[in-house]
């Protein structure tokens, strides 16, 4: 469950990413992510956990420096011991916006999970800091976080492979690199195995901007993929077996080019 | 429009197959199909015609005889004018059922529309006789078919190629190799040209065994794909510009394995 707001603030935006975004030269997605977070005046800090690469949070440093943020930071935290570091926390509480990088969401969850740092992201955003995440960044923003699955269209029995996430939003679960990858498969089957679940899948450059009356805005050059799985009438996933194709009927389904809106709460897609 | 049925008669079924049907010890599917053609006094004849390889109308005789039919053939047809050929025609007519192998479905459409055999198969099937088909003899089915478009999940503008089918069933248009070529995507585009159509996305080694009544049954062991686009209540299709992803609100999916039924004309799922 997301961390609860105190009265008189709003909760922050989340915006999960699907990935790529920062492959272009005018990244619209990072550059909404900005003005929402303060423009200039903005303080981003980047937590390049997830990634295995030195310089991934530079990257984004500079990345965010060419948009026109003048304060920027970078968290080095690549264990258990460093989420623990107080002056990471100060510096994470200076923030306007919260931005994780991709690499791998298990290193995410095993790192930060329970820490001092992931217990300050959650509470931040809950008094109105903004989270942006990319790839494994996007992943970690769901309570229930697809870790790896079968690619395909058909889900089946044991088609995706869930952990625990950050939970900065409850009530979806969210993929990346969605048509690329090819990972329908895998959001079908995490969805029928409790059809509460919204599935959001994210193609490349493409982002879900949720505001605080959790509703998201679709921000980019590709397409968001929602799966409603509420009014499914029948499921063969508690009796299939290993490896089974699966029988769901009734999905409901909706494709979001940019600009297309979804309320989750009402599960109701809109346009304009 | 499939071809009308004389009084007195019961059209015959119409089995679409994903492909990769032959590839199995037991080929349930080509079983039941000789099965519903009158068991081992069947009459099954063989149009190798999509394939390029001299001994695919063969090796489908060799697997019929296996599964028990004592009557099987093979038309050798390479062209157009093989198609006119009047002891084909008569060859054909002495069948209980009809196959058409997989390949290249453009050279079905190119090679035997508007000929003879092409006519008398259309009522010939209105008449009783079964026709099935695999890969391309499965998208030959349809009204409106799919001869390419892109992979992936999201559809596009321009995301797939018609051509016009044999019509032996209208209102859907089928797609094969369906999960394991992740054709989602050209679906997709195909269903919202014309939302009037239903999608139908055949895996390999799964089909639909269409009755009279226009309700199939799955076979086999993957599953089929059903996008119903009648419920649509929005699609950027005639605004969005070429690979543009598309939006489109409230698509209805079901995902039917084996036993899974569904009724064309009433647009209606079912298990059991």
């Amino acid at each position: 469950m997301p961390s609860p707001t105190i009265k008189g603030t709003t909760r922050g935006y989340v915006i999960p990413i699907g990935g790529g975004e920062e492959k272009f030269e005018n990244p619209e997605i990072l550059a909404k992510f900005v003005a929402l977070s303060g423009g200039t005046d903005a303080v981003i800090t980047v937590i390049p956990t997830a990634s295995q690469l030195d310089d991934t949070g530079q990257r984004y440093q500079k990345i965010f420096e060419e948009i026109g943020v003048k304060k920027t930071y970078s968290l080095p935290i690549t264990e258990r011991s460093d989420a623990q570091n107080a002056d990471y926390v100060k510096t994470l509480e200076k923030s306007t916006g919260i931005f994780i990088t991709g690499g791998n969401q298990l290193r995410l969850s095993t790192i930060l999970g329970g820490t001092p740092i992931a217990k300050t992201i959650r509470q931040l955003n809950a008094q109105g800091v903004n989270y942006a995440g990319t790839s494994a960044g996007a992943a970690i923003v769901s309570q229930h976080m697809i870790t790896g699955g079968t690619t395909g269209i058909v889900p089946t029995e044991d088609g995706v492979n869930l952990a625990p996430g950050m939970g900065l939003i409850n009530t979806i679960v969210v993929d990346q690199h969605f048509n690329e990858r090819n990972r329908l498969s895998r959001l079908l089957s995490a969805v029928s195995y409790n059809p509460f679940l919204i599935g959001v899948g994210l193609d490349e450059d493409t982002a879900a901007f949720i505001d605080h009356n959790n509703e998201f805005t679709v921000v980019g050059s590709g397409a968001i993929t929602v799966v409603d799985p509420s009014d499914i009438e029948y499921s063969s996933m508690a009796e299939a077996r290993r490896g089974d194709a699966l029988t769901l009927l009734n999905l409901k389904v909706h494709i979001l080019a940019a600009g297309g809106r979804f309320n989750i709460g009402e599960r109701k897609a809109y346009v304009n």
